[in-house]
């Protein structure tokens, strides 16, 4: 059986996935889309299980993130996710974010992925892998599938002037599958910078993340934020962030992702 | 329409909520029990929707789980949740934790939840509630539908001779929909006692909880630990906690939950 290039998952917003204003929490929307991610993959032959057993996986290095509206408790939304481009050592996979039973658009995502080898942790020439068969999921401009996703590129943010908001310790519960500091756990610690008094009247309109290094467990992480810019035209500010780690071997400071983050008060 | 009175809902277990053992994490366990409490409930008329429009809401007292074996990556869990009994100020819902595809059986879960009035904070009186239509969905004994619940009821742990393992401070991410501390990140914070290095030998097998207040967000909680006893017949050990906060009111430290954990070695 061939499979639509597009892949469609649907979740529940449960209750316990939201805040105290009973909204899903950025952290599990981030996880929906790379759970999104990884079935899709997995079901058309390219998942971590397959990679992994090859001595490969998926390292994501770049999302975006842009949302219309979140989700309440309850709703059930369905995540919508294809490849939209191979280039030999990375590809971009989008996201687009409905409501399962309307189809209200409530965001998109736009991703940024490379392969490496899980012991050199160099990158894999992607066109190389299973023959290049990769290419037949991408959704080309001229294909019925295809959608102009409306959201600019992920970016880096370029920060000056940073200064230390939080030290972190890790512990088993950042710890993903691939013992590396989680990334839905990075957006809860940048989010928990803000008092629950900012939470009760912000919303989140986009997120940005870089991934620099893989995050190391059980070593503190050390968060530095700063205001980037106030855009008057709707009122949002961009917050940005960058995680760092002083690595045991040397006491150096060592980058492991960098974050922007665009928040719109709710009385404006 | 009536319903049946049980509820069954299944759960992917994704790769972002799996451990550095590609198994589910159990905080998510936990979530997916609950979740299934408020879809058992929501469903039947009983949900905190209902309730808190009534100011009314449900809270859990006490909870055990205890799993024959944790499911994995991409494995599809059945969540099975029923109404054991009713008393006038608490009543006993019980889980059983299967593969969808196969039924095998996973494990277990007992719990007990109250109802308050939201203003007062005092019990409502279960029977009397929408006429106490909830006995409708109660499971007796005679009924096709009837299982019976093979692990214990949840304890309330004696704790001698405590030491605190460590105090935490609580964020956003450790609030939940009601603006209290979330059961599930409880649950987290005690695991997070034990190094990565642990977790890679030994697994949990059961875990019982028992509140006693509201955790108070942004306010520190503090981890008493202790090894409760070895149990020879499995080679498990149970361990201890109290999770306590220092009020900002009064100084004094309060009591919010207390759970026992039991874990067996990976090698015996």
């Amino acid at each position: 059986m061939l499979l639509p290039k597009k892949g469609r998952y649907t979740f529940k917003v449960e209750q316990y996935q939201c805040n105290v204003r009973k909204m899903l929490r950025f952290s599990f929307l981030v996880n929906m889309m790379l759970s999104s991610a990884d079935y899709h993959s997995s079901e058309r032959g390219f998942g971590t299980d397959y990679l992994n057993a090859h001595g490969k996986t998926w390292v994501l290095s770049r999302l975006a993130v842009e949302m219309m509206r979140i989700p309440s408790r309850h709703e059930i939304i369905a995540v919508e996710t294809w490849v939209e481009k191979v280039h030999p050592l990375f590809t971009n996979r989008n996201f687009r974010m409905t409501v399962d039973s309307t189809g209200e658009v409530l965001g998109w995502g736009r991703s940024v992925w490379a392969m490496i080898d899980t012991t050199t942790r160099h990158p894999e020439n992607l066109l190389e892998v299973k023959n290049g068969t990769i290419m037949e999921f991408v959704v080309e401009p001229d294909s019925p599938d295809f959608l102009e996703v409306p959201i600019s590129k992920p970016v880096r943010v370029q920060m000056e002037d940073i200064s230390m908001a939080r030290e972190v310790p890790t512990f088993f519960s950042d710890v993903d599958f691939n013992g590396h500091i989680n990334s839905m756990r990075y957006v809860d610690h940048i989010l928990d910078t803000f008092p629950l008094s900012w939470h009760r009247e912000n919303n989140i309109r986009r997120l940005d993340i870089a991934y620099v290094a893989e995050g190391r467990p059980e070593i503190p992480i050390r968060i530095y934020k700063n205001v980037l810019q106030e855009n008057p035209e709707d009122n949002s500010t961009d917050y940005g962030f960058k995680i760092h780690q002083k690595l045991p071997e040397n006491q150096e400071e060592t980058e492991a992702c960098r974050l922007r983050l665009r928040t719109i008060p709710l009385i404006p």
